[in-house]
């Protein structure tokens, strides 16, 4: 396919030669004829071999003279949508319900739901229209998902929360009543586990994005519009606000609430509430722009107290 | 039911007027005619649509006069008990063994033992009594599991453990022998693994419940009644004795003993042996105390170097 | 079987008396006639009841006359040759692919391929000669796996990237049409998750080891031979080098590079480039010889801050 037939396609300035283009690939991977996309200014520097680019328009006047480029303001869509016109297409399960998938009689499934095969759908479940359930993924009695939840393989929904009242010398086992509501749009990757409550709901809202082996515990409610990152582990009763970002291995104490908007950063440890809006980070989590002044202050501490040392034996010698 | 029936089934005191209530809901969600429950001083303050409240015997004299409510040493095991009254039922396999799962001609399971779709029981693993294994959880070979035990769904035990001997510029694998023997009235959450000894086995003792995702490497050996929460990751050849607590995202090194009843701290990475009863934290884990005060003190770190070198500065200026 | 007819079948020094062995067994869980193996030079204070010991070469000198011993390298390879000239057998999966297994019929497996009950291999994928694929684990389309892989329970090989959009207030889903390649001698834990890319291939080099729960984002590039050890995460687009060591629960931001041969001790956080050769530690990663000293600093801050305040006071005094 020509490069501009693409941009006229895709709704994209163009700029340079119409070469032909016949697949998109990763800079490093690319070859003649590949057609490649740069978000990042030091991408730039790549020495590819595709043919052409879709930039990113803030680095449009970076773009050296004639080389051949689509201008987009969201290059990793665009390029997808570049595949599927170039007939790549994304692996997904085929249509329908696995013959080899396990779905109870009185669970009930929306219009055009696919299960992969060993995918285990219990007794009362409800899907969504248009969901993807892929193999080996397990939706225990209480879940409930919307429209067009996609829930990657080998995960489990709805396994009882982990709680226990400590009589006697034992640990006793408190039942777990309650289910896990999920919103239309939510997406949960592959080895994710998240836990029905004691009683009423795990919730989590519409467009949240939940990536692999990341924990959610009973009675927790994740708002609308939330990223988790993979190993993420969220404690019993936690509130994740609307468009809160965790990142990746971020771990959350029992009871806390993370503002709307709020932003954790990789492996920090999230003791308290965070407020709305606000970016953590620490091993025990504070605002980060403290966190940071205290590890790059830390990291010359050696120096600094060396120097003070110095500096009082002077004053010493000065002195009388 | 009405609440005073609750009182005189499970055997607790009663106070206020004597409602009606039809099931057991969590504060945020209840409405009238629920039942809901309160453990902590600061939950009091919450505006629950509940018409009755479960709550501990040390908040009793904060109740406000007149509200309908039992008064109990365990509210949540309390609430669970009032919610089977109710005729609530916690979700639960069904009973035997699901035609849909996979269990090997050699395996012996005991009585009442039920199965869940797609899980693997391999040949001569030895099953106790009332055990529950549910949907996709793999039990190999070599695994004994005592009465009472629950694994729940996609859970493993019993792969190899993770070993290899650098020989001429490569990893060579050792084989792995020994199995994995766990006690009685064991809880095991969600995608986690445990795996075999090289030799022996891998143990758990009887009572310890262990959560979703983490890891218990080869030839550890877990004490009774331990308490190991959501990610929690413990390497080849530790120990974990009686009663230890290791709390979320815990790591352990190689090689480690925690002792009797220690409590680790969300997040703490051990790396050297922790005495019985102890207390730790900290990402390189110590006694809590003096982790608390490091921290405390290097969060003043910035403003406690510029008043030295003031004080510093005063003192060049007074003393000559 | 004799130790002297052990030593000669596995061409070992032999120290001490010829006795009896029966089986390999662990220096805690062995009794008589049991063989048993030391590494270390603390083990060899263990008052085990095994007849006999395989001991490194290094701790020879240190063994207590008379005391039947084998001297090796590699006392836990030497350990499980023992094993299998005993009689034990490894536990593993039988022979051919399971009548459970769950094979697409367009997959291509190659010789002496062993799969287990409840794993699934989609359409299209390739897996070499000799490959083990435990029970319950999924291949999706576009997974390669090169000769004599093994791939343990549960584990999930080929899962969409998590990568979206922020478009108009609602995270777009970014198809991923690329797959994941995997070299020879590969060896991937249980419950382990390793993202398809979004183009083009993640793909793994040979002889790497990958341990049980831990996340590979999309695109990222493993060289051979790495090491990569339990819940570890690896963001997405990172290059781990060849014969790079990652300990447990390491987490790597996007697009950083970890050197050739760098060790990153457990819980490290990577937020940059690695260099080659480097050993990086601490919760925001660095030289671990720099983070250890500043760990041992900020442990005697408190005192520390003590002694600089109680100098300048005395030279306050001593100066006029």
């Amino acid at each position: 396919m020509k490069l501009l037939d693409l941009a006229k396609n895709l709704n994209l300035q163009h700029l340079g030669e119409d070469v032909e283009v016949h697949r998109v690939a990763p800079l490093e991977q690319a070859t003649t004829g590949d057609l490649s996309f740069i978000v990042d200014g030091k991408w730039l520097q790549h020495k590819s071999q595709a043919s052409a680019f879709i930039v990113h328009t803030k680095l449009a006047p970076l773009i050296p003279p004639g080389q051949s480029c689509l201008i987009s303001d969201h290059p990793p869509l665009d390029a997808a949508r570049a595949g599927v016109l170039l007939g790549m297409t994304p692996f997904d399960l085929e249509p329908g319900i696995h013959p080899q998938a396990l779905v109870h009689a009185d669970a009930r499934l929306g219009d055009r739901v696919r299960v992969g095969p060993g995918a285990h759908i219990a007794r009362g479940v409800v899907v969504g229209d248009d969901c993807v359930i892929h193999a080996g993924a397990v939706l225990h009695t209480g879940t409930t998902l919307g429209a067009r939840c996609i829930v990657q393989s080998n995960t489990v929904i709805g396994a009882d929360g982990f709680g226990y009242e400590f009589v006697q010398g034992r640990h006793v086992k408190i039942p777990h009543f309650g289910g896990v509501t999920i919103g239309d749009d939510v997406e949960i990757g592959a080895c994710t586990t998240i836990d029905r409550a004691r009683f009423g709901n795990t919730t989590i809202g519409d467009g949240s994005k939940i990536d692999n082996l990341v924990q959610i515990a009973h009675n927790c409610h994740i708002g609308k519009g939330c990223v988790i990152v993979g190993q993420v582990g969220i404690s019993g009763s936690c509130h994740i606000k609307d468009y809160a970002i965790l990142a990746g291995q971020v771990g959350v104490v029992p009871h806390v609430t993370i503002g709307e908007g709020a932003r954790i950063a990789a492996s920090t440890g999230v003791a308290e509430d965070v407020p709305a809006g606000a970016t953590w980070s620490g091993w025990w989590g504070q605002n980060h722009r403290d966190n940071k002044i205290q590890i790059v202050m830390m990291r010359k501490l050696p120096e600094l107290l060396k120097k003070l040392k110095h500096l009082i034996d002077s004053e010493g010698k000065n002195s009388p």
